[in-house]
């Protein structure tokens, strides 16, 4: 690559990194990429650091000595995950959204590039502390969040399904009990999907009992993994004196209620926020 | 938001832009948002501008006047996009990914969040000059591929189902043949999930004959929507005289030979690169 000055630097190092969240990109890479003296290119880190940090991006790391670097950390601060979900919450208690049966309609969000990418974001920032190996959900709607979640933590996404597809090989089939209406289910994970021993941040759309969810949790066990993170979107709060299946769990929004005769829906922000 | 220096708003400005595909910035967001002189701000998205198109990130279109501004348009070089290709077709290559029935597991790659990225990006820049309203697919496999190319055009996705689901309310449903088994099956798309006259681009992991495409554009003509375009990732290259279902398409991989029996699998970059 040809030198570069330093603003054309800073933009260039700003997209490099924004585009490689949790990887240590050591300090050589960029001075070979640019052609320039490691000392200006710490120079170039402190003023991205300090406008990622100032702008609530995310934080920027220097791991110092040989096998040092600069690893990207996407964050997103408390107050702002907690705008972003007043305005879904606000956004899903519009009345049209009841469906028969007391079901809301949230498809569109779901749809939602943008959306989808700040709730990722929030996910990850949950969870950065911690170490994963893969995000796993199951089809369908959790699938574009456990996607925009990986894609900051940098991992890759194992998908469960709810059939035994015969273009993915041997699988591990496991029956559960959906906590919800009490009907015996199936899901499956193709063997090769998933190493012994990964540890899996499960991610979903929904969780009333938390069947499903205990489902995968079970799933994982004969693929003698771990799981290391639960995150929802939405958790049902009344369970009319039901047990939840899944203790520990994130969840951004909580249903309160859903009255189908007033078209009253009542939404609040989640366990996260407590 | 406090005045920045020129270094610091280079780099605010760049992930601004990034974030923010196909979406028309005034002049005035960024000249207030940093308290800067317009002509400040100019210099500037110069500066970004040359870095991102000597980086083949994409292109910045400024469009002058009273409602004008500066657009960020990704695209992707054509040889960077058939270096990526012939790095796909060379791990889908992998004599153990020929499972029964002579179908390739390709999960994995679809699991891989900078993999997917880079194949939004493609569709993106191929698809880069028409109007869209949503990017369409059909459940399972195609869902991340549909987010990664609609977070780059900046639009919606709606995603096809293989059943009719209570919680996403009236549904319109079609019958059409999977044109490889002959078998009818059933798709469906809720009635709120597209307006009328949508311009829709259907993107899609594998197509064969083709018939689920053509059951997606079937569908369509119940919404009144036209379909833009269509971009599968992968398509089979023998037909054994069989009729394609669908005339118009990009596809970027092209599947000429599996032999469950050698154990050989020939792939190369598809019709877009011919």
């Amino acid at each position: 690559m040809k030198k570069l000055k330093r603003s054309a630097r800073l933009v260039e190092m700003t997209q490099y990194l924004l585009f490689r969240p949790h990887t240590l990109i050591p300090l050589t890479t960029f001075a070979e990429r640019y052609s320039s003296a490691k000392s200006s290119i710490s120079e170039d880190l402190t003023i991205i650091k300090e406008v990622f940090e100032d702008e609530g991006l995310g934080e920027l790391h220097t791991i110092a000595g040989a096998a040092g670097g600069v690893k990207f950390t996407p964050k997103v601060p408390k107050d702002t995950a907690l705008e972003t979900i007043l305005r879904v919450c606000e956004r899903l208690q519009q009345p049209e959204r009841i469906l028969p049966g007391g079901y809301l309609y949230m498809t569109d969000m779901l749809g939602d590039p943008r959306l989808l990418n700040d709730i990722g974001k929030m996910f990850a920032s949950i969870f950065s502390a911690r170490d994963f190996d893969v995000v796993m959900t199951v089809e369908t709607k959790g699938i574009p969040l456990a996607y925009a979640t990986a894609a900051q933590l940098n991992v890759p996404v194992v998908v469960v399904r709810r059939d035994n597809k015969v273009t993915e090989g041997s699988a591990v089939s496991i029956n559960y009990v959906s906590g919800s209406n009490k009907r015996i289910q199936t899901m499956s994970l193709p063997r090769r999907a998933l190493a012994e021993q990964s540890r899996v941040l499960i991610i979903d759309d929904f969780m009333k009992a938390g069947g499903t969810i205990r489902g995968m949790i079970d799933l994982l066990q004969e693929f003698k993994a771990t799981v290391a993170g639960v995150g929802v979107l939405m958790e049902a709060g009344e369970m009319d004196g039901e047990e939840r299946l899944v203790d520990q769990y994130v969840s951004l929004a909580k249903v309160h209620g859903v009255d189908p005769k007033t078209k009253q829906i009542i939404i609040k922000p989640g366990n996260f926020f407590e």
